[in-house]
């Protein structure tokens, strides 16, 4: 065996961690524990029967095409969709110029990091945030600096304040990550003040932000808060999306959405990545969309969704023992709410005891580059059935209510 | 707009360069063009019907599993049958742990270089050599060092004498790149001898092999050698594959092949990337290998290419030149074979000449990382027709035959 392969490894490569949720993710995976661990849309909102002829279609029509090599922009037809996507979302004067398909948006998040990141360069991120997006800067070894999220979205004044300091003590920071709708892990959508707010910031000082939407269809109620791409007219976003939550992952498509000069140099770097995404899956996508049937499937997966969520904000509300150190958000999209215990419960020690009680959340500390988050969990309700949800939370409240009555014992 | 973007980009990005063969590919899209310029495989190749009920199939049978997020190792089924095929190339007890499915090998590249190279590290590449690998370790800001590749493949004494160099220098290479079947884009092949010699020094040095083999199976002519992979007894080496050869490269979809620890590396690092190869693609491969219909559509790729390849060469034998200074390599299987015209013709400039009499090929420049190749050019025989293939390499001769009456006549 070579010796001592550790050596050979890049300095990135170091600081790559094993994604511990996914560590967990394999402890739940018994039939008997009921889940709100995993971040999985529900598997009865692929459209299987649907794509069942456009995918004849795909093969008859333009099946050496589709099998072929393809262009590293990808795929005409399915920007031109998406132009039309994003003008129905309030984003208008696009060109393909602005488009890049991408391999989902984990992908787009490594792009992102790869073209603007160098060792120990300042990101910041809220946090809590998606965990995929901590993963993809530690890759390059960014230095992550985290700004609280609260309930009406990330602090504008404490990002303003660590902006200032960052510049004095190295430099401005490389960007802003911020998931404005209904946000990965928390639930929560950043105002349309605060959207405002946070590109004065960017203008002012010259940053860039990377507004980064895979729920952004996904509201059950309210009003849209238009994006932060829509509301920019100094070309300082660059905009991630998926279609994961909103069609299925198994296609791992996604795109980004920015100043032609910006998807110029994407472009470049993409080359040497992976050539292009599928053209097979973008082809589907395309087809699918040009029906028409991404907005019917919309529609459908915020039918079920809200049901889901509501049916677990009603059961947090039923079993949950009321005192003011435990909340939870309520979300009004996405696929996720976020539990906040008394600073005393170590929800990453409970994780076990609730496996033991057969049910399953995610740590909240995960979804933190500092040691914060201990006492929070994220749960995700697109997932389990109705039934699932309050059996679950049910078992979820008898495991807070005994470490309470632990912790008040003592 | 953002005041200078440029300030932002990363290091890495500062060192992409845009694709000049995909540049000089726009040149060549006129309809009378015969371009022996592209890398593409021949559509007719596709195994569009016997796609259709395959993927019918695989809808039918494991519809939500195969839209879902997978793993990111890869599918169980694909990954069992890649060891039967790499069995069946030689290379035993492999197992799951072993492979890891990626998009295709470009996305292995580029993850080659995320996990072994720091700006400047240097790493060792035949020249000349695949364009889309030296754009990867631009990409990672790598220090490129080139050994020439002789006609039985790449200079051993010479790759020792650098290796020793460098160790005196700065340290041992991170790893020896090199493509030993039928490369890209000379056709070469590394000889049974010299495979041993390679590992020889890797063991010597404790250096790293990355064997980039993605046309390994497309043999036309003379015995099959083994690969690097199955005569390493010391877990020295690192393959890559890609089924776009094979089978066809809409899918996107190869693998590596790796001590189960390096896997273990590529798993974490792939999941910061895009979380995994799309699984609907994934299963249809996996079925279409089950079916055993991969070895047959190899087989129907060899008899196609090996008729392509011969009418090439007897093409050449035809209509070029006969003079010492002018050779072609004999490619016993692969997609391409490079052409020396003499030393005082300029095949760059002689490109747009080309282009005037309707043929195309790629500039042998783009496959070195100095200033070598600008006497050579790559020619494709895998996608033009026999047709083509013949009145293109007339036109090419008339173009080679008028610039050497030129220099002569100077």
């Amino acid at each position: 065996m070579l010796s001592d392969i550790e050596r050979l490894y890049s300095v990135n490569a170091m600081n790559m961690k094993r994604s511990v949720i996914r560590d967990l993710l394999k402890l739940t995976a018994k039939p008997e524990i009921i889940s709100f661990a995993g971040g999985l849309p529900a598997s009865e909102t692929f459209p299987v029967d649907d794509l069942k002829p456009i995918v004849a279609e795909v093969l008859e029509k333009e099946g050496t095409k589709a099998l072929q090599y393809g262009t590293t922009e990808g795929d005409d037809i399915l920007r031109e969709q998406i132009i039309k996507f994003m003008a129905a979302d309030g984003v208008t004067g696009l060109t393909k110029e602005n488009i890049l398909i991408v391999s989902a948006s984990q992908q787009a998040l490594d792009m992102t990091c790869k073209l603007f990141v160098n060792p120990n360069d300042p990101v910041i991120i809220g946090l809590p945030s998606y965990v995929g997006t901590i993963s993809a800067m530690r890759s390059y070894s960014a230095r992550t600096v985290g700004i609280p999220v609260l309930d009406d979205g990330m602090d504008m004044d404490k990002l303003e304040s660590e902006i200032k300091r960052l510049i004095k003590e190295c430099g401005p920071p490389k960007f802003i990550y911020v998931i404005p709708d209904f946000q990965n892990p928390a639930g929560i959508t950043l105002t349309l003040e605060k959207r405002k707010r946070l590109l004065e910031i960017a203008y002012k000082y010259q940053v860039l932000i990377i507004e980064d939407s895979p729920y952004r269809s996904l509201r059950y109620d309210g009003e849209t808060v238009p994006s932060i791409y829509s509301l920019d007219k100094e070309g300082h976003t660059v905009g991630l999306y998926t279609f994961s939550k909103i069609f299925c992952p198994g296609f791992r498509l996604g795109w980004i959405v920015a100043p032609a000069e910006i998807i110029n140099k994407f472009v470049v770097s993409k080359q040497a990545m992976d050539l292009c995404t599928p053209p097979f899956s973008q082809k589907i996508a395309a087809y699918y969309m040009k029906e028409g049937k991404l907005e019917e499937r919309i529609k459908k997966n915020v039918d079920l969704y809200k049901v889901k969520k509501d049916a677990m904000l009603a059961a947090l509300d039923k079993y949950m023992p009321k005192r003011d150190d435990l909340t939870w958000t309520k979300p009004e999209g996405g696929m996720f709410l976020w539990l906040r215990a008394p600073e005393f419960i170590n929800m990453d020690d409970l994780f076990y005891k609730a496996l033991e009680n057969n049910v399953a959340y995610v740590i909240g500390s995960a979804f933190y580059v500092n040691d914060g988050g201990k006492n929070t969990c994220r749960l995700n309700f697109s997932y389990p059935s109705l039934e699932e949800i309050d059996e679950g939370i049910k078992r979820l409240s008898t495991v807070l209510k005994e470490a309470l009555k632990e912790y008040e014992g003592k």
